[in-house]
């Protein structure tokens, strides 16, 4: 039942029917690969198998400190398990297989409010492996591994997040006793948000706790720590990169674009997450749309499914062509990334400037892309949309938080705009630009419009609108310089246009890939037919969205945009009837989904009712509270 | 301190000194007239000095069932408050006190997570009122005002919401016994989502319980109610309208136009709620942004308050903006209700049908532009607006929740836009439009556009605008039509530009009524000329954000649309210094914001910090579960 197998009712029996395509061949294509796609599977079956990952109360009707009990009792045994087994070792693998188990993928289904344990395994033992030397890996990998010892990855404060310089926590080194002396001197300077605190212990010196509920990922383990002068050796320092020496000496890094590289890995990383949540909830939307019927179509006619509404189907089918839109950019992101940093050895870091403002950019436009598109989702299924069963608020409440973490998105947008810009002005100059960026320096095209609406037509047409932008931006960035403006004051006056820029350029370089891949990938037919109309259906949708940019820019005609409403409608249409055939592609376990309204087998109705049946409160006849509040209140007015 | 006395941070403080305006003058705007004003600060002061409503933990520490049962206490004691206080009930005062008590503006202070017995007094006791014949109403209402019988309102099944024909429980009249037999007959046939149904008394034949957690207002006591051949005598039907005779005959109401009524109040009421919350959620962005420093603007100099970024400006305004523009427009729509009202009973229903299509179009348009701006607001306070005490993620998860009940927002676009197309076809035919879509039987202006940008040529320019989105739809509609389709089917076809037109024409709508009430309105200087700021802003923000809409229609050209922009970031630097004061002076009690980052003093940090002490898992030196789970485990590995 929960991959495809057993009966599913009658309406997803009939659209799965209508397939027109190899629902495996894009599944192994998500996957990077068929062997990548066993691997998941096997992975995802040892662990789903596992009564002990079971939740006995679904976890919203816990308190907050049951919550955190009942994620800590599951993170400890998964600990265990890996530890202990020697077959499951071989499963999970090194890193890779830790990931999937914390991450969007399995792990949302094993701890299912964020795992308490998960940035000890995903920050602090990478920073570790990243930044220490190889004595100091010996010291701590081992231990960490296994779980002796439980590590946080302090940063954020509660006064400064993605502002580092201004980081008010102080280490100061004392030769004497060659400590570093560490220190919270304000109570902005308490560090806040940290995962993991609220296990660290606390000594003399820390004062540590957690910092209370959140919108989402409750059990993730948030926690606040504060020093008193607290001293720790000189030798607890990474020094792979950086020293300090007995002296107090400081030795620079070799090379300090190299913390590019860990931000490019996170960011690429976030962009994967988000697609994934977006998946789940495409797919929790597409099958209840598929199961749903509701009013009417034709008069006199029975109610038919709300796929069928054209309004319905503009809420879905643009996520699902957003899932391989995003999916095929950071695909390529993260090439070009082990491309970049096999250079990085060889001491070639051209590519490192263009491969960052990339990579913050997707992170941008990945996580707000993905989080508005939940939303719809989650609206798209009405009142039963709501309910915590449904799961599309979690996968919502948890996909948000990325557009604030690890780089909030207007900050990443501005460092985007920042390298347009500068490579803006670097093409007046005459100077060459990177691949992504190019378009900056070609000639205007004629305002003479093309006739052709064909992709190749619809990505100039990309090009020549944000071109259009970025130069109108340039431009009144340069007038407010000219008029004695200060640069960075005169760019805050434009940072509401330069933010545009950035996004436009984004989408841009989305349209881009999606077309190249699915004109260049190895695929059969009936795959590439179908990706080919999500394709389309992505460069349309975000030219109509955006069609003042098009018009301004004399890039399309108002006929242009017409003639593409037309036949957005039309793909609508065509694409409606693969719409339960693709979510079923990205082939989401039933216990990832983890809802009711999403369920392989399209049982929401009796689903929905049994897990209200769980309510505590369902129990008794009638709930305790009812006995000691009301009762009294009504029996004191007879 | 609640209410702007005692002392504030040096930043606010600065802020507030800059005021160019009289904010009593806008409180009592707001209100309506300056007895309303003092009528709601007594009913706060009077309802929140009393400790009774203070929680004594944090709901969201809570487990589902003692969060409900904690807000039953105090819905219960509210009840008793005012039945047995004769000093209350004057303060109360009837029904408009009660709504207040338990709607978005005391009442989220006293019920924090929604009130358990609202549902009785929002719905139930205005169903009698409204539906109940005279002798109905003497039985029951008494009795349910006083609490000793508490109702609910059953009309959402499982299966069916807003396309109520399709609802599936059947009530069949049996003349022998002069009773109705109540029956569910299907699953989906289950009363699903009616408020106060957890404290229906179960009884034989009656399955009662409540359907589990939902995105927020966890207390709000949805539950689900089930009929087995349950008997009911014939006269519990509300009789005023339509009857069931003794024999079994069905009489018809008088007017079947009456059902509008209700629909409008209610919508008009979900617009005034929206807006309350966006107020809220500004007041505490705008606040925080003013006490949060952060980066650099000049180098060198010390780190700016993020209000003084432009692109922090562009998140707040355009919502301080967009409160005023739904409250004028609300406040117009409330009136020719009341009118209409007046109407109805001398007969006369001609403005019904226009006044329906507003209130639908406006319901759409007041939810969703206040979730997505309170969204805005949350993301605008970085990380820690993703904290539960900030209230934002309340104020969202509540909020949003109105997009969905009472007429689900697609299907209320579709219904504007069925009066848009079908006024617009009379139009074509020469027949007399309303008002509010007078303009689409103008004839088109000249494509020569105004040279005038002022806000009488820009309201002009959102007419010729709507005119052609609106023409190009149903000359589409009209085509598909013309080549044999079924009109319904034709409908559908349309329905993602319909939608579209539906929303364009509410927009315009908002923005005619925000310049006619700037300058009609009897206003001091200062409140007219920053009223009229952020009408500008409204009405620009509102054409660059749907720019191909003005271009298309060769309403705006490219350059009017630059010169809009320019125009619109030299109002954000100027609307800035008023930011603080305008959000002052929606006058919100602190205990009504109940945000650590939004109260009147500034005192953020340390609210922070002393809210998450709260937390029980901060009581004890670790958590209970780490002695539990995580200690043997780190132990083992020694």
């Amino acid at each position: 039942m929960a991959r495809a197998e057993g009966t599913c009712v009658p309406d997803l029996q009939k659209e799965r029917a209508k397939c027109t395509f190899n629902k495996e061949e894009i599944t192994n294509l998500m996957d990077g690969g068929e062997e990548k796609t066993l691997f998941r599977r096997k992975l995802e079956d040892f662990f789903l198998s596992d009564p002990e990952f079971l939740d006995p109360i679904p976890p919203e009707y816990l308190s907050h400190e049951d919550r955190y009990s009942n994620e800590l009792r599951k993170a400890c045994y998964m600990i265990r398990k890996f530890n202990e087994d020697e077959d499951v070792q071989q499963i999970v693998g090194e890193m890779e297989g830790i990931r999937t188990l914390m991450g969007s993928g399995l792990g949302v289904a094993l701890t299912r409010d964020g795992n308490p344990l998960a940035l000890h395994y995903v920050m602090f033992m990478p920073a570790i492996l990243g930044q220490g030397t190889v004595d100091q890996q010996g010291i701590w990998l081992g231990r960490a591994w296994s779980g002796e010892i439980i590590g946080t990855y302090a940063q954020t404060e509660m006064g400064h997040g993605t502002f580092l310089r201004g980081l008010e926590t102080t280490a100061t080194y004392d030769p004497s006793t060659q400590e570093f002396i560490l220190h919270s001197p304000t109570i902005t300077s308490t560090k806040w948000w940290p995962g993991g605190c609220k296990c660290c212990v606390g000594e003399c010196g820390v004062t540590v706790g957690e910092i209370g509920p959140r919108l989402g990922m409750n059990t993730n383990d948030n926690g606040f720590l504060r020093f008193d002068h607290y001293r720790i050796p000189r030798t607890n320092m990474l020094m792979k990169h950086s020293q300090v020496l007995e002296d107090g000496t400081y030795m620079k890094p070799a090379n300090d674009k190299l913390a590019y590289g860990t931000m490019v890995f996170v960011r690429v990383a976030i962009c994967f997450d988000s697609h994934r949540q977006l998946q789940r909830a495409v797919t929790i939307a597409t099958r209840y749309s598929a199961v749903r019927h509701q009013s009417e179509l034709k008069p006199g006619e029975p109610e038919p499914q709300i796929l069928d509404y054209q309004t319905q189907q503009y809420k879905l089918l643009p996520q699902i062509a957003t899932i391989f839109g995003i999916h095929f950019t950071a695909r390529h992101v993260w090439d070009t990334y082990n491309e970049v940093t096999g250079n990085i050895n060889e001491g070639n870091l051209d590519l490192l400037p263009e491969l960052h403002a990339i990579s913050c950019g997707l992170k941008a436009l990945s996580s707000s892309d993905a989080s508005a598109g939940i939303e719809i989702c989650r609206l798209a299924c009405g009142g039963h949309g709501y309910l915590s069963s449904s799961n599309l608020p979690r996968i919502y409440t948890t996909t948000t938080a990325a557009i604030t973490y690890e780089g909030e998105n207007t900050v990443m947008w501005l460092q985007v705009a920042r390298y347009i810009i500068k490579s803006y002005r670097e093409a007046r100059k005459g100077e060459k630009l990177c691949h992504s960026v190019s378009y900056l320096a070609a000639q205007p095209v004629s305002t003479h419009m093309s006739t052709s609406l064909s992709n190749e037509a619809l990505v100039e047409a990309y090009k020549t609108a944000v071109s259009a932008i970025v130069t109108e931006t340039a431009n009144r960035l340069q007038k407010y310089c000219d008029q004695g403006e200060q640069f960075e004051l005169a760019w805050n006056k434009c940072s509401v246009l330069l933010v545009k820029c950035a996004q436009a350029h984004t989408r841009y370089f989305t349209c881009e890939q999606f077309v190249e891949n699915v004109e260049s990938l190895e695929l059969s037919e009936g795959v590439r037919n179908v990706l080919r109309r999500l394709c389309r259906l992505y460069l349309i949708y975000h030219i109509t969205l955006n069609q003042g940019d098009f018009l301004r820019s004399q890039a399309l005609s108002p006929e242009n945009i017409s003639t593409l409403e037309g036949e957005m409608c039309e793909l609508l249409e065509v694409l409606r009837d693969d719409a339960v055939s693709l979510v079923d592609s990205f082939d989401i376990h039933d216990r990832i989904l983890d809802s009711t309204l999403g369920c392989w087998d399209g049982n929401v109705y009796n689903r929905m009712f049994n897990e209200a049946q769980k309510s505590p409160m369902n129990q008794t006849d009638v709930p305790k509270a009812y006995s000691k509040y009301l009762r009294p209140l009504m029996k004191a007015n007879l």
